[in-house]
């Protein structure tokens, strides 16, 4: 047709405005599946009141990884939400694996010395072995030792891939493995342990818990420095890594060559 | 009207369809406006290759401020859009907020002696003063010391808001102040200190810059621990906090009894 009425030209208008509305949402919903975009923009810019994705973004880099908030006791209420979305839809599992990427290449250029005495501590929980499960239930509360001591005992904890890769990528190169944590050992032994190897991490050299000489009152830097003490000063090891989810098991002394900090915006272990 | 004929029931179902659609274009832009969409949602997921925003932001919070990367060149080339709009839309200045507000909360909640001992270190570039506009202009490449020192020589840096604050409140306090900057003595200090009056940084104690005792070849590491270690045991001051864009800023000795990171990924000092 050659010409068109106004009727025509309305119509036209009005289709090319839904064709336009409804590539637009394609683009929402497309960057919605590549869990591109944050996890409610509704809730608004950075304000610390609406739980904005600026403000609970910025609590997660700079307090928690950046390590500058030093101690906090609990998720700031407005951030749950943020937390959780950070957890389950996909940037955690990359932060995961872009550290575990980084500490595999730097394994690959050193070669471990035939004395078997190049080691690389790891931590258990959250390094390992997710609590995941457990501090989404609980709304990513403050500590609770009686439902995280039922929760852990359960031996239940899902492995966590990247690390677990890095595991194996360790163990075949010849490096002795040693897993570090702050979990009462008579509690937590056999659930750990039996944990550990449903969760495909087996054949390392040391499960070390938190002994009756080192309860509660001590901080987990001075635990975990005393274990590494240890094993460099009576054994003669070589720490030439160490990977945890807390700055507290990669401060204090004999910390290793190279430290790998994972992320974790659910809780802080001083 | 009671009834309705199907082409009415046509017209409703478009114009809520359009109505539909126009809500989330609203939406988009409101998001938009309050800066809380990634940088590029259209770049796709967390691919490394197209610079994705879940890849970039690992990068910058795993790599960069939680410091796992242990030294970079310059930011990855996928990742220099990403870089940009960090730093211009709003992020980067809450994050430098957040930071300034902590270390500032942690100031109040100490009172400085009478003898004139309780001091803070704070670093020069892009802790006092901001190189952004340098480097966005070099589009995050690596380091150029030919420009570098073309752009600082003019001493037209602009001061760095929220430091600014914390500055004027440890001076209101009481607190000492020194700022220690890998600078070199001789090209950097007139226009340094002319840029610090300028940028509202003045009633500091002393402006401490790389001397001909400690050139290129040392890192900033060990030139800073020198300057802390010479402040405390020759001088007798207590270094009560310690600010920095760098982790070699607050690494090494006598890094003060708490240090600041503040974020920047646009270059590093080893």
């Amino acid at each position: 047709m050659a010409t068109a009425s106004p009727s025509d030209w309305t119509k036209l208008v009005m289709v090319l405005i839904v064709v336009r509305c409804l590539m637009m949402s394609f683009v929402l919903e497309a960057a919605a599946a590549a869990e591109v975009t944050p996890w409610s923009p509704s809730r608004g810019g950075g304000g610390k009141e609406s739980g904005g994705y600026q403000y609970c973004l910025s609590w997660r880099v700079m307090m928690v990884e950046a390590n500058n908030a030093n101690g906090w006791r609990a998720v700031p209420a407005p951030c749950v939400g943020y937390v959780w979305a950070y957890m389950s839809w996909g940037q955690y599992h990359l932060d995961v694996a872009t550290v575990a990427d980084q500490a595999a290449a730097y394994a690959a250029a050193i070669a471990p010395a035939d004395d078997g005495r190049d080691a690389w501590v790891l931590d258990v929980d959250d390094t390992c072995l997710s609590n995941l499960l457990y501090y989404q239930a609980k709304q990513f509360g403050a500590y609770d030792p009686v439902a995280f001591k039922a929760w852990a005992s359960r031996g239940i904890c899902p492995g966590i891939p990247p690390i677990r890769q890095l595991f194996q990528t360790l163990k075949r190169r010849g490096f002795r493995i040693f897993l570090v944590s702050g979990r009462d050992e008579e509690t937590f032994r056999a659930s750990t342990a039996a944990n550990l190897v449903a969760a495909g991490f087996s054949g390392y050299d040391r499960l070390i818990l938190r002994g009756a000489d080192h309860q509660r009152g001590e901080s987990a830097v001075s635990f975990k420095s005393w274990v590494r003490r240890r094993l460099v000063e009576e054994e003669g090891y070589r720490i030439r890594g160490n990977v945890g989810d807390q700055w507290s098991d990669l401060q204090g002394h004999f910390a290793g060559d190279r430290v790998f900090k994972l992320p974790n915006p659910m809780y802080f272990v001083p």
